[in-house]
């Protein structure tokens, strides 16, 4: 795998996914200690920036949520970011966790509203002008965002493959059922030091 | 839920998935069986005509699968389809079956050829100049094809809802999955009665 | 350039555009004789097959125009083509002109209902995924459709170019402002045997 | 028109295209000046302002370009960005000016990095969700982005407006073109004070 045309895409690394306090944090705690993710994908990021395209993509709505649009639009998954006042720009939950804080070799991708992290963002144009052909994914939820994203991506000519021990899911049994049930449709699930290992 | 504002989207009702003899039939046969998948298919198309929007998705290739691209660039699903010969245009395989046969009442959506029907089609632009707001969807394979096309639907601002028995998956197992454990994320899953009997 | 990474869309060479007794050709009419608008297109097609990627993109409705949508949605140019009726499927009208007859060699790019070719049609796939870098537009009208579609090319990150004597506007006028004062903002124009003429 | 389901977006004001100073504004003064560009546009955001729906859209890049991509994926339009050293984070070129500083009450659209608003936005996604049917355009350049933009709007399904005593283009005979020759088809083109009196 040409190290110049691949990326890994580190989803929704924020401190309310992330963190002892975050907002969120009472759903994935569980599968982050037992996976690693935070640490994992820490080490993944380090060691693959200078080698393939870096990219970090944070959900984040305004503090207000006017964002969300007419009530009743957006269905389950956002009403549980704004009744949890998850994901607020400008606020420590919001932000990315200490241990991936962008540096000048990654991008940041704006804009992520929804669950596939291409639909209303630039992440398409930024992997097409660097003439990226293989992605990889990891982050929140394993079954949800990350999953979403990557369907979108095999969807569009990508290589895709799931960097499985940098993701969460909210249980054991959803993070199994992405690795074996779903991935092999589209692509390959994998350890970010497998994937790493792989790139020329 | 106004019937003038909704839609009921019809995946992949083609006999290759579907009847004795097509390409992918060995896989799905149990399931069909076992929900009753084309038979509620076809009474739930024969009762929404007129009532609200019914459109029909299959995805079809080239007979040479031309349309399939470089040699690579798709992945799993993609190469299984050229193996077992399946979804290729003016065959019978390809045809979508009897029970569904379109009528005057229904469009057929143009271009599907991978996993979100959303993808490459109009099916977007048919539903937002009806006007639509509510969708249902069901067909082939649940947690691939079906799920993926609702997952775009919410992403979009879409209401969405999966009619858990005109759906088939490859497995009992997988079927569940959808409908009890990703589903409540994005919408509601139910019987096409169930979601009949809502329309005014 | 390479061939091998070259396509060629040819956007709605249809009778009603075309052809004495099409819906549209009073319009037409003046500029596709003035240009050889056919008459280069057809030789263009011919020459090009084999060499590089040839796609054909129709626009075409129901003949009920019922995927128009709701009364009032769609705007000025739509109107047009139902006051008209043009564009209908299975008519004379909405058929591609005999010149440029799709043969096995071309993709026949399915579900094009609006300006932008890209935007409900499975264009922006069939490029991707034969891996096609540089993109050529030539057809109806050069400053609707045809630059609409350059224009949403250019932002996918295709090189993009206009074939000058195969397109046509409804007057000299247009025909010269794409070409000279916006066409260069995003690539170049230039005449079907100089494009070719590049191909390796 | 209800002012509910209506949008103004403001394309671009930043200081590189409207102050002396600006890397853009030599190309842009005349016609700004002639047209009273930024007057009319902070006229026309002040008013709207708690009526519609107002959105701000700048375009920005990575001061080193690094979202750009590889050598020569991005044109003409691109490169000179680059050669102009234009719209960079975190300068006073790529600022918004101060007649238009966004408020609790507008929208910043994040991602735009090429012509049309749309392709690497959330802009439909803010639309959509905010059951919006109507919007006018306004910014810069009349016959580039605005134009661009205002096509894509169209294409989605939306009634679409040019403010065209809120933009500027390189000349006059471009801005007329837009005004008279193109938007014609897809909607209307007209002042600042005339589209805000048809607000109900």
């Amino acid at each position: 795998m040409n190290a110049k045309e691949t990326a890994i895409v580190f989803i929704e690394f924020q401190n309310d996914f992330c963190k002892e306090g975050g907002a969120l944090y009472g759903g994935t705690k569980e599968q982050i200690q037992a996976q690693g993710t935070v640490k994992n994908a820490a080490d993944c990021i380090k060691k693959a920036r200078g080698k393939c395209m870096t990219l970090l993509v944070p959900i984040l709505f305004e503090q207000s949520y006017s964002d969300m649009g007419c009530a009743g639009v957006l269905g389950p998954i956002h009403n549980n970011v704004v009744n949890t006042k998850a994901f607020q720009k400008g606020t420590w939950g919001g932000a990315i966790v200490d241990e991936l804080t962008p540096t000048a070799q990654d991008i940041v991708v704006d804009g992520k509203r929804t669950l596939d992290a291409f639909n209303s963002s630039n992440l398409d144009f930024m992997l097409r002008v660097n003439c990226i052909k293989n992605v990889a994914f990891c982050g929140f939820l394993t079954n949800v965002c990350v999953e979403g994203t990557a369907r979108s991506a095999y969807d569009k000519g990508y290589k895709v493959f799931l960097l499985k021990d940098c993701c969460a899911a909210l249980s054991a049994a959803e993070q199994a059922y992405v690795e074996k049930s779903f991935f092999p449709y589209i692509g390959e699930a994998l350890t970010h030091t497998e994937f790493l290992g792989r790139l020329e």
